[in-house]
């Protein structure tokens, strides 16, 4: 070795390793989701990590090295690259970029790594995985139902309950037209209604009328302007959040009666009415999916249906308060983002989740699959001169589907057992000398065994005590070990 | 929209979008060599894409903005990051900062994207997927043996025919007690031989000789300066590295009477021949792993064994000459690398391969596994008012497990035919107002049907001729789909 200073060995903040359990889990929901996505009719599509960062588009870097949000760095023909933050944005370059080509409407799901350049916490990563499925070329009401249909079977596929998760939908277009029918058009109210809504939850109607109004001040003194609606227009707006009921058409009779009047609104009523009678002939009943006029989603890009997926489950935070879990996932349709490319409006749709925050929700559920990731059965390595006979055991028990190792560390019988620990194994296979000599095998049950040789290292004791052990004829060696993983369940 | 100047819509270069049939051949090669990995007992384990510039090593950043073949950024701290340019780095890191409470040896297997900040080319990416499996922390070499083993069973079960592959095994020893035999001590010559060598397929053993000694002249005139070896030492190596022969034992018996006498040369015998008993015992013949002494590995950060996997089979190149394939992927041990951090020399070895690479290896081998892929079946949209009857329908496919969908862009007959060909659809549903009120369904077998109705654009006229249609009753609509797709195999 060099005497060369030695560097720490840590990841940057923000990005984790993840072991065999979670990535077993995480695999798992990706290929059973997958599955319905790909019923659905949506061919799977992988871009790079890298797209040029005015092709991302939302942060053009404007300083010599931009972080505001993205890992971004120059090329060497110095344009500016950032690795994708969301499947979104590369899903509209791909689109504007292979417009000719494509099958239309293009129907896609995609899964992979994204990152953000943002301070991390608990639960908040800079690279997390999302999976995300739109269908581009489409302004059909029908292709929004579509989305939010596989998004109940794909949630529900990868082992949510039935009724422990709801989608819930709305219309931009709704607002809008109630807005724009009490003679509010200027963009940056709307934008103001838009997120004094959004604290619904929070604040409760009373906050957000305020909100709505000339302005709210808090508990600590602080005063947040508002949207500036009057009284009347504050009115129906919360008129409008409160419309919810448990039917869809109810809902959208609610709804009709209190945004009356505008070209938009009602646009926005007929696409909700379209929506409801696919999901109906879909077998997609209100406890799956239903209408909620106060839902918002903050980004700015939905031009139509935005839609949320929302667990029911309450579950513990740090405190062990009852919380709720809320939003899994979402998403809506925003037709002007491949028009950034080509000038041509083209509608589109869709939906993600990040998969590690639903694999909490599963957990939450109590719905985690596959339990402790088990290790390999582990062939204990008494003797460098019967090393054939342990790769012979390896092999036969590769060759029925087990998985099976030979112990290759230090030879010490402590640190055998320690390794067959760490590692879950469900047997170690033990082939001494005199068992050979005699067409004999030694299987031990882990775990049987564990819990009495917990405090036995010394070799000659543990092999005294036998906890778990049985000796029989070398040729029943795969038989016994299946018989005891069944066992182990 | 807003005026703002249109980005134009590209990817980086040496950045490829990945469509669904790529993508199914390489996740299916994932999951077949996962499957064998897992039976080995080697756990999965996913590291993030930056790691620290000074933790990743070989490319410390030493200017403003580093880009000497990788990706580098720095972090709000001032620190360098990087994305990984292989999956080893980012093992030895997680290594050292996770030693105490790993199992050991460490079993794992990982794959996923690595970026090399390079010039693109013909089948030469910036960014692609490998698939690695080390063995951390055994010294043994039953620990490469179960490596190869692996690999080869990996790569099997991948697709590639037994005999179609092989697994060409060195041990850097060998060469390493060979030149201290001969008195050669100097790292610099060392590394001067093994250029040397490597070069044996070009150039063959009379270049080779020459650049073992004073050096050669190319045809350009252009002189290389040779590693300056003697001529008996030029004959040694050169009388080492042809000493491969068809069975691993004799192999190595025409080796040892060709290095005799040093100790490390003495030790590489010993490890290969252990490592020949592993295999022997794992049921790996000399026809899929055999030791060729002419085999090097470019990387200087082997110390024992090393080996590479080599496609056997004969392709053409792009003017249509047959060429060989080559190598599919390679590894070896590689005992310094955990020592960066830890100071402790930490045994270690593995194997691993970019998984485009066995995917064209697959290709060439004629063993593309699923052939076309094929897009749901679709259902022809005839009317807005009967939207209900075609997701009906579209509902009990998917129950059955049969991808389906409505047509959901534009109304005219052309478009829709258009987009069943191009998502390679089985079959297209129609379902007009008639059929319904009869309790019908058409189906038309798109296979049958593709070539007949090549050059037919007129609705009325498509649905005159009927190419490989039949109309039956809507209850047997299920039985009707799949037999057709099974029929179309």
């Amino acid at each position: 070795m060099t005497d060369a200073p030695r560097p720490e060995a840590r990841a940057p903040r923000g990005f984790v390793d993840r072991r065999a359990r979670d990535l077993a889990f995480e695999r798992q929901i990706l290929a059973k989701v997958s599955a319905v996505y790909e019923r659905y009719g949506f061919e799977a599509l992988d871009t790079g990590a890298l797209e040029y960062a005015d092709a991302l588009g939302k942060f053009l870097p404007d300083a010599d090295r931009p972080n505001e949000g993205v890992f971004a760095l120059q090329d060497d023909d110095e344009q500016w690259m950032a690795l994708r933050y969301d499947l979104t944005a590369p899903l509209a370059r791909f689109v504007a970029q292979n417009w000719e080509t494509l099958p239309k409407p293009f129907r896609r799901y995609a899964f992979g790594s994204v990152w953000r350049n943002e301070k991390p916490g608990p639960g908040r990563f800079r690279e997390f995985t999302q999976c995300d499925a739109d269908t581009v070329g489409s302004a059909r009401p029908e292709a929004d139902a579509e989305i939010i249909a596989m998004a109940v079977e794909g949630l529900e596929a990868a082992g949510l309950p039935t009724g422990s998760a709801v989608i819930k939908i709305n219309n931009r277009k709704l607002l809008n037209g109630l807005l724009a029918a009490a003679g509010v058009t200027d963009e940056a109210q709307k934008l103001g209604v838009l997120r004094a809504v959004d604290k619904l939850d929070r604040l409760g109607p009373e906050g957000v009328r305020l909100l709505l109004g000339e302005g709210r001040k808090d508990e600590s003194g602080a005063f947040t302007k508002g949207a500036g609606l009057s009284a009347a227009g504050a009115d129906a707006v919360l008129a409008f959040t409160a419309a919810g009921a448990s039917g869809r058409s109810e809902t959208l009779d609610k709804i009709a009666a209190v945004i009356g009047g505008s070209a938009e609104g009602d646009e926005g009523l007929a696409e909700l009415a379209a929506i409801d009678r696919a999901l109906a002939s879909l077998g997609v009943g209100a406890d799956r999916a239903m209408f909620d006029p106060s839902i918002v989603r903050g980004l700015e890009y939905y031009t139509g249906a935005v839609f949320e997926a929302e667990l029911l489950l309450q579950t513990k935070d740090e405190k062990g308060n009852a919380v709720r879990f809320g939003s899994i996932g979402g998403g809506g349709r925003y037709d002007d983002l491949v028009a950034r490319f080509t000038g041509e409006r083209t509608p589109a749709t869709g939906f993600s989740f990040g998969v590690s925050r639903l694999a909490s929700a599963l957990r939450a559920a109590g719905r985690e699959l596959g339990g402790e990731t088990r290790g390999p059965v582990v062939v204990i390595a008494f003797s460098q001169d019967d090393m054939p006979h342990y790769f012979q055991v390896v092999g036969e028990l590769r060759s029925a589907g087990i998985p099976a190792e030979v112990y290759l560390g230090g030879s010490s019988m402590k640190a055998q057992m320690k390794y067959a620990d760490r590692r879950m194994a469900p047997a170690a296979i033990m082939l001494g000398g005199d068992e050979i000599a005699a067409g004999k095998v030694t299987i031990k049950d882990l775990d049987l065994g564990r819990a009495l040789s917990a405090g036995v290292t010394d070799n000659t004791e543990w092999r005294e005590q036998r906890p778990g052990q049985q000796t029989i004829d070398r040729g029943e060696l795969v038989a016994a070990v299946r018989k005891i993983i069944e066992a182990q369940g």
